[in-house]
């Protein structure tokens, strides 16, 4: 697959398969992973794949009862809008679009073939979301829709970590877990705001002598 | 170019020229960034392109401080291994290497042609850090050499958001900033742990059922 097509491809793809994924693509993935850089070259991560049902059946329970928890607080904003906006209004209709791609998720996280956690050290954020992205885009090309999400690690870490049977918060930081299974469909371009509305030259808030009206690739 | 070659190949590249980096090319590498995912599709990140010789010149000089001063402190360890360490050792020879290039992007920060610094929300690095990997992996494509830091946002973080005319730590977070540039030389594939010996299955610490005893590319 050419890099671009997964660079503007690869999107959370929270819908997937129950069927499993065969070791040797699990190896090409984490692979891909390893092979991004770290600060200082450190290498400082781990990762956990589980694959064990009861593990996930846990797991489904605290994700699912973490995403009702934040759509509840943090989101709230969004979950009135999607009750109270104007039902053709496209920002109402996108809200509605992600709140059932995560609700989907959270309901249907035991069905997931693949929920893998990584670690890194404290700080190490900028170290561990690189490889993680490596990783994901690595999945694209093998066919693989994936998702990352730190919900787990926001309330109920230590519960989490001791079904994963992981150390306690310390030497190690759980950072993130992402779900990797088949799609069930497929995904175009990101519709975003455009770069030269979020980029500045040489000073915060002077405009860039660019303009890019379309997404450059395909 | 194929996403696995930009998956292995790019790495940490700091030495580069000083030739300019057309504006077109710099469009790509952002229209790139911002078709990564972010938390909630939120999109919360600033771009700040600095070719100013100038601003450069005055951020080469705190750089150059800081790097200083890390050695001195967090890397002591590392200093005291190229000092004193068995020059034949692998693990010196490559300390010896990373420790000569971060000085050389130390001593030329000012002759780099595009500092370009990125700013998320608090807490957001797991939505900011797949964007800028992604700037980074265009970059290769576009035969370009970059590298990560966040050695300015470590101590003398109000002087440098000055330089750059930006707000103070609140509302907006600086992250890092990567440097970019044509390079000097090539690389090949990263030596690194292989996956299987810093991957679980199912629980902290159980091995893996498979092994990548060399890098899966090329």
């Amino acid at each position: 697959m050419d890099i671009s097509q997964a660079l503007y491809t690869t999107r959370a793809m929270r819908r997937v398969k129950p069927d499993p994924i065969p070791d040797e693509v699990m190896a090409k993935l984490l692979d891909a992973a390893v092979r991004a850089p770290s600060g200082g070259n450190t290498q400082k991560w781990r990762f956990l794949i589980v694959t064990d049902q009861a593990k996930k059946s846990a797991l489904q329970k605290i994700y699912s009862d973490g995403l009702t928890e934040l759509n509840a607080n943090q989101y709230k904003s969004v979950m009135d809008l999607i009750q109270d906006g104007d039902p053709d209004d496209p920002e109402v209709i996108q809200a509605k679009k992600t709140y059932a791609s995560g609700r989907w998720l959270a309901d249907n996280l035991d069905k997931v073939p693949v929920l893998l956690f990584a670690w890194g050290k404290p700080n190490g954020e900028s170290s561990i979301f690189p490889a993680l992205w490596s990783l994901q885009l690595a999945a694209t090309a093998e066919g693989l829709g994936t998702s990352l999400t730190t919900l787990l690690f926001k309330k109920h870490t230590q519960e989490v970590l001791d079904i994963l049977g992981a150390p306690p918060v310390g030497e190690w930081v759980p950072m993130a877990m992402i779900t990797i299974g088949y799609p069930t469909g497929t995904w175009g371009v990101a519709k975003r705001q455009q770069p030269h509305e979020v980029a500045f030259q040489n000073t915060w808030g002077n405009p860039v002598s660019w303009t890019v009206p379309e997404p450059l690739w395909p």
